[in-house]
This record gives C-alpha cells, sequence and structure tokens, in this order.
C-alpha cells in the first residue's frame, strides 16, 4: 500500500506513525514545500520516502494536511494526477470552501471530505506522536459524493487508527465547529494577549499563574500559519460565536458593577453543567 | 502537633494528607459547618477528630481554607480563642480584605496570610490529594506582621509541601491574581455558557469538541460557592481585567471584519510567546 502525506506535519505525521504501525507493509511517501520538514521526517522514521506530485499516480492512499487556504489549491491539483482507484483525504478544520473546491472536479469521487478532531498545540514533523486519533471524532462531510469502495478503504483506516465517525454536511460542521474549536482558540489567544500585554515588565508575576492560567491558555500555543487562514474561511461563523461570546462577557461585568452576585453565582452554576457535557468527550491528552 | 482544618475540602484536606505524611505523630482536627463534610473526611481517615472553636485552644496550627466571604467573618475569632504560641493560616484566593479584617487584631502576630496557588476544578473532601503543592507557589502577605518564631513553623510545614515561597503586599496580591487566576476563570465560564446556550438543542455537537475546548473550558467546572465571593472582593481588579480582555476581542474581531487577516496572524504570533512564558509555571496537573 503506497500512503502519500503531502504536509508532513502533526496531523499528517501522526497518521503516518498508525499506519505504519497497522500497515507495516505500507510505504509513505512525503511531500512538503518545506524541505527541512522533510528532511526532519526522513531521519525520524515518519516517511520512507521523499515525493513529488509526479509520484501521485503509484499512490493507494493521498492525506492532505496543509493549512486550509493551502488545501483549496492543492487539493484540487492532487485529484488531477492521481489514478482512479486512489482515495484522497484531507483532514481540514473548515469544510465549505475546502468541498466547493472540487464539487463539480472530474475525480470528485475520489476525494473524502475529513475532519479529524484531534491535535495538540504542537505543529511540525516533531510533533508527531502514537494514538493521537484513538477515541477521537472524526467529521465526515458528503459523504455520498465518494465512490462507495474509496470510502471502505478510508474508513477502514480509520477504524484501525480508533476513531468514531460523524457525518455532518460541510455548512453544519463550520457552523458548529466555530463553537466548539475556533471561539476556543480566540478565547484563549486573547487572554494570553491581556496577561502579556498588562505584565510585560513584571516577568516575576507570571510565578503567580496556576495550572488553571496553564489550561485556559494552552491554545494560544497554537500555529498562527494554520489558524489564520480557518479564520478567514470560516469568518461569518467565527463572528458571530465572538459576539455572542463579547456579550456574556459585558453582561458578566455589568452584574459585577451592579452588585449583582446572586446572579453570578446562577451564572456559574447553571454552566457548572458543562461537567456532565464534557464527561462526554473523548480525551486523549498528552 | 496539633493541627485544626477549618473548612475540610480540597485545599485543607490536601494540606492535611500530606501533613500527616511529612509529621505521623500529628493529631489532624476537623472544623466544618457542614456535617457531611466532616463525616466524610473522617471516614478517609482525611482527619483524626472531629471538633469545633472549644477546641482551639490546643491548637499549634490553624489552617483556614473557606470561601474569602466567610473567612473575613471567621479569620478574627479564630484568633480569638488560639493560645499565644499557635499560628493561624489562611489559603483565601484574595488578601486586602483578609488582611484587613485582622489589621487591629490583638493576635494579629499569630496570623500569616497565605494564598496557596494550587488546586482542581473539584472541591470537597473527597477532591483531596497527596502532593497538590508540591513545586507550586505559596504567595505570602505582610510577613513582618506575623512572630517570628510563628513564620518559621509555617515555612517548615510549606518546605515539607513542596512549596516555593514569594512575598507580596495584599494590594499588589490581589491586582495581579486578577490577570493570572480570576480572568481565567471567567473567560472560561462565558466560554461554557456561550456554547451551551447555542448548542443546548443539539447535545450531539459535543460530540465535535476535542481536546482543545475540554482545556479552554475546564475552569467552567469550578464551585460557584467559592469563586462569587472571590470575584466579589475582588471587584475593581477583576473589572480591570474583564474590560482589557473584552477591549482585545473587540478589536480581533474587527480585524476579523475588516479581512486584516495580516493584523490576526501578528496578533497570534506575538501572543505565541506565552509558550516560553508557561514553561516556567510549575505544572502538577492530575
Amino acid at each position: 500500500m503506497n500512503v502519500f502525506i503531502v504536509g508532513v506535519g502533526l496531523i499528517g505525521g501522526s497518521m503516518a506513525k498508525d499506519i505504519k504501525v497497522n500497515n507495516p507493509n505500507a510505504v509513505i511517501y512525503g511531500i512538503d514545500t518545506n524541505e527541512k520538514h522533510i528532511e526532519e521526517a526522513l531521519s525520524i522514521k515518519l516517511i520512507d520516502k521523499k515525493a513529488s506530485y509526479d509520484d501521485l499516480s503509484i499512490a493507494d492512499i493521498v492525506i492532505i494536511s496543509v493549512p486550509v487556504d493551502v488545501m483549496v489549491f492543492e487539493l484540487p491539483k492532487v485529484l488531477d494526477v492521481v489514478n482512479d482507484d486512489a482515495v484522497v483525504l484531507d483532514a481540514g478544520s473548515t469544510k465549505a470552501l475546502i468541498c466547493n473546491a472540487v464539487a463539480s472536479h472530474p475525480k470528485r469521487r475520489n476525494f473524502l471530505a475529513c475532519h479529524p478532531i484531534a491535535g495538540t498545540e504542537f505543529s511540525g514533523p516533531s510533533a508527531a506522536i502514537n494514538d493521537l486519533f484513538r477515541g477521537k471524532t472524526n467529521i465526515i462531510c458528503e459523504v455520498e459524493k465518494t465512490a462507495f469502495k474509496l470510502q471502505e478503504r478510508a474508513l477502514t483506516v480509520f477504524q484501525k487508527l480508533g476513531m468514531r465517525i460523524r457525518y455532518m454536511n460541510p455548512e453544519a460542521h463550520d457552523k458548529h465547529i466555530a463553537y466548539v474549536s475556533h471561539l476556543s482558540h480566540i478565547s484563549s489567544f486573547m487572554l494570553g494577549k491581556t496577561v502579556i500585554e498588562k505584565e510585560k515588565n513584571e516577568r516575576d508575576i507570571f510565578d503567580m499563574a496556576g495550572s488553571g492560567f496553564e489550561s485556559t491558555v494552552r491554545l494560544a500555543k497554537s500555529s498562527p500559519a494554520m489558524w489564520t487562514p480557518i479564520f478567514k474561511q470560516n469568518k461569518a461563523n467565527v463572528v458571530e460565536t465572538l459576539d455572542e461570546y463579547i456579550q456574556n462577557l459585558k453582561a458578566f461585568k455589568q452584574m459585577l458593577l451592579e452588585d449583582d452576585f446572586e446572579g453570578i453565582y446562577n451564572e456559574m452554576n447553571s454552566t457548572n453543567r458543562i461537567k456532565e457535557i464534557l464527561n462526554g468527550i473523548p480525551l486523549n491528552k498528552k
């Protein structure tokens, strides 16, 4: 089995690692515009061979894990050159524009639109880890547009990675993921910014920060190169979530100013329900 | 050594556990208005005996770990009845009003104002764990107002718990802790609220939430009974941090609306510095 990883970073690299464990005979080819990443991936044996688009005709599976703004240009090019029996998967955090980019591509049936919801705040080949996807959710969009036997091949891979599958349309995916993922990143980045700005002259202050701050601000370590295009592609949904978040913060501040501490108690008490909700989230934290 | 824990929950209970390990001959007395907590603490051997304020005259060390609004009333009463050689410690997340409450107390020299910056999002006696404080920071305020030999006794306890000590004045503590702790809790509670409100009719959506959301929203599991009085006592500082946070979120939204994605990239890129800052934070996560 010839597996091509286009974009050898955290996501593509972690998939490569598990696929190699599950299929010892698989040959993993890496394609990346970043020559250092290719060298690094070869040296840590994340990939077996360096490759280019010219080699894609021998691919059985192609996993494209590049920033979503690059994805909309590269995905059609990959489809152009793969053979009729190859399945091409993406791993983008947005789905509408990506699905749209290949909606009328002659090889649309070779593509399966995926969003494996997994990751860490780290990036690059050295961030790749085994079992990143075990117990995690993989959202598949427009499954009916993919050739049946290619769906099957992809689902076998995902099953061995330990993922559970959910099917959605691209618009619903982008709307809901804005709440449960994109907004978290913005809230975390802005929290980091607020504290760094205030305390820039008082580095000692971070001695006061406990694991609560660390947890809340963890996503502010994420890659701007990955996240800027996500916010761009999902702008309308992200702005909506951000509006609601800002309104809630303003209402909380207003209660503070009015000494409405009963209201503040009730607000926090009803949000405590997040405990039961989170118990349903499969976690696989490192 | 007679150790009294007033408020047998996560913090007091965790201290009791470690003190018992470090001093096997210590007798741990528990005082709590919640009879169920006392029974639970006895049954899991967190405390050796149930006690009342009448027993405090035999105390060598008293650790008061109750919500900060209760603290300002109970701390003076505890000082009223301890003997001249007892050291009384608090564990409050605010310091100015607590220090103020005993500023002119005749036994002020028996009190050491502390904020051990440690915890989890859980509460109650069953949440108590060993080694919660190892590697964590303990802020001590107005150390000069405590009798020298009582400072020494307290520091020996903290040293055995594995804490590092920082000295600050109460006002500086309250100002900076608003940034590195109180604001994180509000950002997390409001994130939880925003997502729950939006998705209340679509519980399946939480299948889409990954570990990033879980991490960012973790503090929204915290106890409203503990946090409402903290926000009340530190209102001025908390409102200031919240104002700056809301301004930063609005500026981010504005950049989105104006398609200023270079600005968004730069914003996230400069906040990535939080990585190095966080590397300085001692973590002891469960």
